[in-house]
């Protein structure tokens, strides 16, 4: 067998990976160690002693971190050790008692919980700041017109307004399921000690008020071995991710000089010393790109979890990788994208120029056929007739002279010419939720209140 | 090239696998047509007749239903062309009005979701029986102590209550998750139209409130090409059929000849003529196997929105595959496992067999002597020395007489033999959350609530 | 409890997905029908009897299958038992003959390996025909220039055959790896029993021959647990349909107006009456969104297998469910595409006009420089000054004069000029596996040579 | 909006994760360099100043290596540049001159291509150490009899070596599949340049031989795009991640005190003070944990590649993230388990005692009157009422003596007697690939074929 470069020591260690729970492990010891001093577990000027020690590693930590990255000793299996470690040095024996009622299975899904509870609440701040960028784009632009599309075709116009709020409404989804879940990320395991609770008469209630959970955990045994607060995390993330790859996508086609409806800012994008008009979109493709590493990690921790029978199993310690990969990839992502969108100059020539000659605006033409009293399906016909016509000439609907459209059909008029042009075309869907200036200013209210809950 | 099996048509056609919505597509239907009756946008009587059409298509259908499968035309490319065509034939011409101010991409949406909402509820109540199957049992379990688990080793005895109710916390958990999905299920897409809203005064909000929807949607762009849904959908599904799984796989576990914790159903085993007593777990182990089907279906659904653009695209028509592949698969295993539970024979004997000479009751052993003022360290060492002595002599710790205890440590005593038997180890884990009986019928308590909302 | 709409007998039932192998189970039966005749352990006459037993239901499904679907008992648990069933109605008892030495598990086995090698070899002959169509047109477009590009942005120009033989390439890594699994696949399982072989004096070479395997099964705890070849199979699909997704992309992509590289057939796409040059590129979207089949069905088969114990469980029943998903995905697929690329208009005038001023040849203008005597670094700031004074003029390079030219840099030449048009800037990249014509030249030969082989 | 933690050059930067490949880079570059001189693109002293400056580098970065850990400059942005820096800093504006004819995207693919080699190599050489373990410890164990399981109930008696020369041939199989895709990995697309090849006189084929690669890529745009390698890689490390989560699920199951097969070694298990005898198995279940990872890069790189258009664009610099995560678990996990495989204690004495009265010999019974001309049917009825009288007797059918059978049916004698010990009835199964000691043998001399290939 080759030398094995990764021992079983090194293969089974977490440290490495759990040690940016040091903050919410020691909020959680020092819950703990208070209560337990509370109850009589342990002696109460011992319980201080713990509490103190604690504060002083936090205040080190915290030191260390300032100057860079904490240099926890290697030989530590794991975070919870190392902290015992140091405790111990600091305040000697006393540093035992902490264990007392609790265990690593209870204890590592207690950090773990505190610092998603956090994380998440960080998270809806960008998908806030996120939502707002777009709400306040959005406000400038109800007459900025540009092809809307299905099946990357031409449909009908709509405004970038509208556009840019359909990214609005779909991260206002994502802020919904990420408060959803802190309910269920909010439960407090410290106190199911391994498996099955314990026989100290802890108060685990005061430990949760303590720590803001917002319940205890109910059962001991699932306790331990829940983890669906990590996956339906992933999941969420995994939608957050699709929503800002869509408009990664759409950014990157609007860039290309093809499209042109849109210059992404020097920040978010590198360029060339010899094309100094060339600017590569490479952050909207390393988002477009990251959505893999959260479906990834989503993925991997349903794999994870799959048949593993109750209670604690060691499998559950790969939670974090998964967790540390979705969270190290959301964030930054939205808060790149709000960036990005702070930086691009948006075109609106280049958009109005791609609607030129579209046909986008041939369904109001038939429209007002029907509204005259023609039969649907008469109404398409010589619409389209008049479509061919004007694509042998070289020419758009807006072309078309009043007297070449009453030549086309008794029934058409001055009405008909004023519903041509794409602008109105876009100003006349103001249905709830359509894209007219005035329906648009309507969503804009909606889109308010949730800027402001 | 080879003759081609599946033509462009076939390959795009949806029919086969929309099919099924055809109740919620009339139901739709009906209510779009009487409010484009109520708002003038068609004439009153036309809407009443295109109505009548429908209901008549439904109550067809139903009995066609009834006696079977329901024949649609093969030449159909849709669910909702067929529907046209039956309407056409019934009515003529006035079935073309009922395509007014919408569009294919909001009517498959829409029913969609109504067809999703149904399928939740009915999913809540299987997750609320199978929560009300574990209750029952559990009720009755509080003193049939088995090993609980870590590593699949010997931790501390809990009581099959505890164990079962760890399996009631996972499904409340996704009983919520899946309620709160539903506010986002609930949003009306219908008045979208093809991509930007509609210039035909309707209105929305009686649509909405004839088909029990929560709101209408804000964004026309969003609301054509939204599947967040359905991911949402397959992410909660994932998460309940990871809980079926860890389920199962204790059943298969526990009804080896080596655990013989049960003896699963004949309803759900499968036997051999010649060995009476071996009982194959297929039914645990389908449900096991089938957890890939909805993993499978979520990765699935995420790779087909990854960065596509707004609005509507055909890729979506996929959504349904995977929505049914996972409806499909976690509704009957939910069923499944409440008769399987239902069936389930326990072997309380076999169980407490089980915990014989497991020195599961060491922790309880070392704890008095702390309790009596030894430290932590000596303690564990006392018992562990005490344990090597009877894993030599062959005993448990629950066979030694207060003799040999005595002889151990002068502060062993008659209160340190009363701790000994695994039943009151089990018992004396009395924290909230617990397994004693008095915790696990506090957490009853908590269950029960949950049940009667 | 609901009325339970799926019973434990229908949940466990796999008639309705495995009926599809009923050729192969037919012809394995055969072939061991005749060992077991040979070899003496059955009755050489009673051998014959079940053969023709076997050879008459196989001419009875054919004609069914000839007139639309085969008509399964519904009754019947799986195909085997129903092919059984139909034996013992022709051949009386003797049919029970058949399952000696043998069990369903090493048939399921053998016969979706057999079944997997059939398609397998359908898929090859699918990819050499989207090869050869891509060949074909490469060998039409040597000169046809459009731009090639990195980050969505224009890099270089590039001929559209070398374009369309990068997709070559990728598909004939596809047709080899699916011919390296064929070895992996084809092993025969048949013989190794229920889990650890027969006491009977089979000969499995025999079978393996007759069934055309190449070799049989080393182990039978393996063969009859052996999913690796499904998930083999799904993995290379993956590839096969992420490769078909990348060039749907760019489809869609060119046949946007903005873009306009291409118009795709009317066989392929959708249309509107009223805007008659609007075509909906539904196939392309289609192949695209499919993609998602495929990698669920990888993921659900990786998930079934996950921490399986030794050997037969019933998880594994699930292999077909992911296997079919993925072959009824990739065939139609591949077909799809070889019909969409025959009905493609390429517009080569488009893409050319995309080329104007898009400064793709700059690079080619600093590199003259480079060569007669300037640093790399004084080269590119000459020529980015230049740019930079045509963007200012609207001007692309390929509008500059002589003198021009001259006046920017003493250095430039005749020369120079010459090397500025976007066709000669694609010309000289004539490196090996370059996109100059020459170069192309011989990676058609390269590309000839896999299509004969 | 928050401050930004983590900035776009952040966001963008890849050195952190390249950094790995500085020897493949500084290999890559050599061979450049040297062909640039040779073919007089570069001046020939310029080639060997380059190459000199490169040696130098790499005696640095693997002094640096030596004792700890590279210091890159983190301003770099990433490994090519931060080489590029010290190359300046060695050799002046000559460094300038070793980009000619390439760029980033085809350097960085050469780069991933020769360390995937490298790693590949290492795996093929670590699955070759684990068979050959498997193959060693099944040697000795031909008469060690276990129950075969199916459905994890016991089916027939099979022997030690039998089961674990069933991971034999899956780990067999996944060699085979890593030696398959070297090919493909072995492919040069250095000289690519950035797209579309390049102008410069380069030889492709001289840098192919220097660099050990089977081939030059056949095309630019395939080359610098070209991931296939990455989810091929994955795909395989998934298979090999799949086969070891079973394995050690088996080892986790056989080492509860229920099973008690195996006794796992020190270490690879944690134990506890108190608790002697409890021996976790932590490296099992993180093996069988961190198939989740595996799973989840191959799902996340299919995802990044999913609908990308030609050719290079930036989302491709992830495929490094999920290829890392999949070499850092396959190699350490297999290296693990040849670790676990020779600590481990097998226990025959539990195995023959699970086996009593556990009835998987009562098929051979039942075939010892068929043989002996009793119908199949008949023989089974015999037999499962024997089985039932045993059962209601608390006796296996190996308890039973010669008068008890006689007295059962008038066929059975002396001979059947013989059948019945369960040693017997493996023994039996001598077929090709079965069981019995013989067949085993004959198994074991074509393993051992494939390890001295």
């Amino acid at each position: 067998m080759k030398t094995n470069s990764q021992g079983s020591r090194t293969f089974s260690a977490s440290l490495d990976i759990d040690s940016r729970l040091w903050e919410h492990d020691l909020k959680a010891s020092i819950a703990h160690a208070r209560m337990l001093g509370r109850q009589k577990i342990i002696d109460t000027a011992q319980a201080e002693t713990i509490i103190a020690g604690l504060l002083q590693i936090g205040e080190e930590l915290a030191l260390e971190m300032s100057k860079g990255v904490i240099k926890f000793n290697p030989e530590a299996e794991d975070l919870h050790s190392e902290i015992e470690t140091r405790l111990f040095q600091k305040i000697g024996v006393a540093a035992r008692m902490l264990h007392t009622a609790r265990s690593r299975n209870d204890q590592v899904a207690t950090d773990t919980r505190l610092y998603l509870l956090d994380e998440v609440h960080l998270l809806c701040d960008n998908l806030l700041d996120l939502k707002k960028e777009l709400f306040q784009q959005a406000q400038l632009h109800l007459e900025t017109i540009l092809p809307g599309m299905t099946h990357l075709q031409h449909g009908q116009p709509v405004s970038l307004s509208h556009h840019l709020l359909a990214y609005f409404w779909m991260l206002d989804r994502d802020q919904q399921r990420l408060n959803d879940s802190i309910k269920r990320i909010s439960s407090l395991p410290l106190g199911s000690a391994a498996l099955a609770g314990t026989g100290f008469p802890i108060d685990r209630i005061q430990v949760q008020r303590e720590l803001g959970f917002l319940k205890v955990s109910e059962n001991s045994l699932d306790a331990v071995s829940d983890r669906d607060f990590v996956i339906e995390f992933l999941s969420h993330g995994s939608l957050i991710m699709t929503h800002l790859s869509r408009l990664a996508e759409e950014l990157i086609l609007w860039s290309t000089p093809e499209f042109g409806f849109v210059e992404l800012g020097d920040e978010v994008t590198t360029g060339s010393s010899i094309m100094p008009q060339k600017k590569n979109p490479d952050v909207a493709e390393l988002i477009r790109g990251r959505v893999g590493r959260v479906h990834g990690a989503l993925m991997g921790s349903l794999t994870m979890m799959k048949g593993l029978p109750l209670s604690y199993n060691r499998d559950l310690q790969e939670d974090k990788v998964h967790l540390f990969a979705g969270l190290d990839t959301v964030g930054p992502c939205l808060r790149l994208m709000i960036l990005m969108l702070q930086k691009c100059q948006w075109k609106p020539h280049r958009m109005r120029e791609s609607l030129r000659k579209d046909f986008s605006n041939a369904t109001d033409l038939a429209d007002d056929l029907v509204e005259k009293g023609l039969s649907f399906r008469e109404a398409h016909e010589v619409v389209g007739r008049l479509v061919q016509t004007c694509l042998s000439a070289g020419k758009g609907l807006e072309d078309l002279t009043l007297a070449e459209l009453k030549a086309t059909h008794i029934l058409f008029n001055e009405t008909t010419l004023a519903k041509i042009p794409h602008l109105q075309v876009m100003k006349a869907r103001s249905s709830q939720g359509g894209t007219s200036p005035e329906a648009v200013r309507a969503q804009l209210q909606l889109a308010e209140m949730t800027l402001t809950l």
